[in-house]
């Protein structure tokens, strides 16, 4: 008897560990001038099927039409999708796309954006790995300006500070960048998306492995040459502190001006914002991510604690207008919730009051009700228990349930005169 | 360019609504001692078709199962529950039952549980009546005595109060009351569960309706007819104030001591925990409810300023334990969050304090970070904006968004100099 496959139950601790880092990001975000919007969770087949999501289309859960007759089902034999006409969404930015087309009007000229919601894969199930998480998307629709990409980071930085996850950076490229580069290497503009899928794998693979792919490719020889030796390339520092030097040394020659400008204006922004001289942001010229309708700036946010990155996203000014069939300026960030979760301990319990009033069999229900009612006026979570045998094993699962303290309640004790006990 | 028939997008202002009336329910059905858990939002087919969820089953959003070969869908023409191994929940009641059967062993033996969760059923849309909705539901299983109902009744009051409604009141009535009732008037077994479908109807058919459509039924007409002299009995005294009085007045002679007992326990307790001497409840002898698996107490929350029921639940011992074979004791209620956010006008904004910082084009952007950077860091919430010709447009247009003051920025301008200036 269990959820069904690669879904969860969250027990009350998890839950109310998930509800407070939620309640977090929801606060900050707001703060920073973003507005929460909420969409259905399935939308139309079609719009989940429009060539928006990329492989993840081909995961999704699909939903049964209704009043399907034997005769429909049968036609649909070779081509199932006629079966469907509603699908769970597999994420946060097709939804957003088709909920400003649908309430352009209503919004604000730049609109700022917040989705936090499950999202739904049909992936084969495995550890950390599940088929319904939750995804929190920010996105700035209609600024075409690194203001945008500027409000994204800072407020993303400040999420993290609140929870209590101090020391966050952004690793940032920019896609412009990494065509110019593989231009200046000499890779031929329909070479260069297959050869950004094998650079992605860059961190796992490791250098040689990205040139041994890229050779089996079967792409220009003397562009992979060329890549290999700036791969190789002796090099006698890092590319921080951020700023122009910096990126200009990671690049290739003859990178647009503008798109370095960009970089360095995005940094000077939010550290300024920081209020810090350091920069958290790093450049690397070989982050790709994998979405294909990037257009410019793109980031992933690091933090020490972990090897994996803790959010990402970029700028992809195509998408958001594909179903108005106009181009709208977007650019997004996904912060990694449910990674994010696990890294965070405290739940909003470890500072609340909480007591347990354990109470003998005997005491009229009228006189518990008003000894309960007193304590939740001051502020209180409290929690009934009957009295049993075992009162040391209660103890031990209150305290292990977040309760800091306890008081024993006799038939006739006045209301405000219970003695409280410190729990464990 | 629409959300699926009969679902809806949430725009920022109802969003933030939304979000508001769900922070105050969490906040105090936790303090009362409730738990939050989270199911999927999907179950296992067979689940949700096994017959606890009554009419809502023919309801259901069904999920296509995934890798349908052309042969399986040509086999399932008569039988389209074999295209699906999923389904959208369309209450949380069968899920609660799931989830306490999955992880039984790590709850405490009296469990209460908030759930706050979207479902979702296939029904023709109409006014105020959606495809997908939101429902609160609160349980405590394991609690075989009045304790529980006065939990869920006061917690439920309290909701309301923090809200800023005050004056709720809840109608109560007991199955075993009305079960003794229906055979006091002479209606078989048998008869009593259709009798009780055609009583629901009271409210909106009146004595004479419910009359006629008993007799339509071919029921026992002797009881019909001692049902009818009872309905039109002449009272001189309405049912309240609550008390033993009140409620032996209200039904016809021969109803057990004990279930009056218990009613009576539970109005005095409630109106001790909320330390007034009157009772926010009344007896209702003809108050049903549709579910065919209440066993007990039932009741319904009213509220002067609507003529419609704000939530309702009752007792259930027999259900939650059906996937498991056992019987456990439980009691529900359901506020109705989607009736009550329609209730409640202010959202968080009419006391935060929000700003919209107003930028000519030329202000250097890590200024305009900084800016925006300290008076977040004053706990204000802010919304950059550049300057455009219609600024009084671009004033009104913020302040229905729910700002408060605004700042005109230069370039130059030192942060925490900027003079803020009250919104329309």
């Amino acid at each position: 008897m269990n959820p069904p496959r690669g879904m969860r139950d969250f027990l009350p601790a998890d839950k109310a560990r998930r509800e407070h880092v939620l309640a977090v990001i929801r606060d900050r975000y707001r703060a920073h001038g973003f507005d929460e919007i909420e969409t259905p969770v399935v939308e139309d087949y079609a719009r989940l099927h429009a060539g928006i999501g990329g492989d993840n289309e081909k995961l999704a859960f699909n939903v049964l039409r209704r009043g399907l007759e034997p005769d429909d089902i049968r036609a649909a034999a070779d081509d199932p999708a006629a079966l469907s006409d509603l699908g769970l969404r597999y994420d946060l930015t097709v939804p957003l796309a088709r909920f400003y087309a649908s309430n352009r009007g209503q919004l604000p000229s730049v609109f700022r954006a917040v989705q936090i919601a499950p999202v739904w894969r049909a992936e084969r199930p495995q550890k950390g790995r599940y088929r319904q998480f939750v995804q929190c998307d920010i996105d700035i629709i209609g600024d075409a300006t690194p203001r945008a990409e500027v409000e994204l980071l800072v407020a993303s930085l400040d999420v993290l500070d609140e929870l209590g996850l101090d020391g966050g950076t952004f690793r940032i490229n920019d896609r412009r960048a990494l065509d110019a580069m593989l231009g200046a290497f000499g890779f031929a503009v329909e070479e260069r998306a297959g050869v950004l899928i094998t650079i992605d794998k860059l961190d796992k693979i490791g250098p040689e492995g990205v040139v041994a792919e890229l050779t089996e490719r079967g792409v220009t020889a003397d562009a992979v040459d060329a890549f290999a030796a700036f791969l190789n390339r002796p090099r006698t520092l890092e590319y921080h502190p951020f700023g122009e030097e910096q990126i200009r040394r990671a690049l290739p020659e003859g990178i647009d001006d503008d798109v370095i400008a960009n970089l360095v204006a995005i940094g000077e922004a939010v550290a300024a914002a920081r209020g810090t001289s350091e920069v958290p942001i790093v450049f690397d010229p070989f982050l790709v991510r994998g979405m294909g309708y990037y257009t410019g700036t793109i980031y992933e946010l690091a933090h020490p604690s972990v090897s994996y990155s803790l959010g990402g996203g970029g700028r992809y000014d195509g998408m958001i207008g594909r179903f108005l069939g106009t181009d709208v300026p977007a650019v997004g960030f996904s912060i990694g919730f449910e990674r994010i979760v696990e890294l965070v301990c405290a739940g909003p319990d470890a500072a609340a009051s909480a007591v347990v009033l354990i109470h003998d069999r005997d005491v009229p229900l009228a006189e518990l009700a008003a000894h309960k009612a007193a304590l939740v006026a001051d502020g209180v979570r409290v929690r009934l228990e009957q009295r049993t045998k075992n009162l040391k094993g209660l103890l031990e699962r209150s305290a292990a349930d977040g309760y800091r303290s306890f008081a024993t309640v006799s038939a006739g004790a006045a209301p405000g005169e219970l003695e409280l006990r410190p729990l464990g």
